[in-house]
């Protein structure tokens, strides 16, 4: 076990990042939240973010802004359209896709360890639903591995490993889903929706709610989600 | 020659960055500098980023703000003193080591690059006068390539190779002062001092001031740099 030991742990607020918490936790790790504020089209993943690394018992949350807006390209920075249904499922890498996204944010995760000691950095990527996503490919992760451990002083000068955790990467959302209720997590605290209410409701239909709504069913278990249709 | 082809060049408003943006524009390139306010100590260095981008005719200069004074770690972003004299010239990793820098920084040209179409990173570092800083390393960099490669859409999917430029990797201060003189830099309007006074001179005494001082020197060129010492 990781007892006393250290680990970064990306929280988005979404369902897989909290179900990555609660696995960081049951290892023994002492869990330090990192979410990036990064001109998304709404807040409530930050508010979210915010209760689940309460309610976990982080040793410390850190939310980190950086305007992304600047450099646009995605449905998430830019004044793009979030696709919808049917337009949501197609094939190919899709519009709510951040141009190195994962890479800027697991840097700025190695950062944050390096400050703390830390080195395990855990991230909720996953190759099943998300395999449009170049960054969250096994093969990606790897490589970024090999690149922290040849980044820090850490690593170079005090000779530790550095292990880029990604425990959901093989796993379907309704095995994700039973995982984290196995752990006890509580997902009506959690938001996934990339265009929710002013509210903060979820839409309901855009890929993350389909992909959310789909995965309760597979698994089995009743979904806590309030969506507006 | 790379005509009509564009390049993101990371600009710190420095005497290597700014050495590196004439050899891009040199190579034909269209630029856009890209600049990071990171909490660093002063604006100096990003007043001066934006002369020199100005001065290049940059088609674009992005200012990104992130904020690693929440992180800290270094005595460039927390409040730890900047070492003078005998103690900046120490041997090991520098307290001005700032954690994961290139590594964020990259990251974030990366997405730059990708949002541009752009297939060249030209990026400053140098491992002669850093040696102690492990992400200014070639190992480094061509682990950082390899990784960007397998990040993004242009690379996975469109299958276009994207490229970490170092041109600056194995010269000394004065072979990078006596090529910038040789493309017409003009580097009055480059900052590279750590600690400087309120007004923006250079204190003369920092790690980087003793390098830039000693690289003129060693050059035979004048230094246009007002120093406060």
């Amino acid at each position: 076990m990781n007892k006393g030991k250290k680990a970064v742990v990306l929280l988005s607020g979404g369902l897989d990042s909290t179900t990555v918490m609660a696995i960081a936790k049951n290892e023994g790790f002492l869990v330090y939240g990192i979410t990036f504020d990064y001109g998304q089209r709404h807040s409530s993943e930050i508010k979210a973010a915010k209760r689940i690394a309460k309610d976990f018992g982080a040793e410390k949350h850190f939310v980190i802004k950086i305007d992304l807006r600047k450099i646009g390209g995605s449905a998430l920075t830019a004044d793009i359209d979030v696709p919808k249904m049917e337009q949501a499922e197609q094939s190919g890498i899709p519009v709510t896709y951040v141009p190195a996204r994962n890479t800027i944010f697991l840097s700025i995760a190695l950062a944050c360890a390096e400050v703390l000691g830390a080195l395990d950095i855990f991230i909720g990527v996953n190759s099943i639903d998300y395999s449009g996503y170049p960054d969250c490919r096994p093969e990606y992760i790897e490589s970024f591995e090999q690149t922290a451990n040849l980044a820090t002083k850490m690593s170079v000068e005090e000779k530790k490993h550095i292990n880029i955790r990604t425990p959901l990467i093989n796993m379907t959302k309704a095995d994700i889903i039973r995982k984290g209720i196995e752990l006890g997590v509580d997902y009506s605290i959690t938001h996934s929706c990339y265009d929710p209410s002013p509210g903060g409701l979820a839409c309901g239909n855009c890929q993350s709610c389909l992909l959310r709504k789909k995965g309760f069913i597979k698994a089995g278990l009743p979904d806590p989600t309030k969506y507006m249709i």
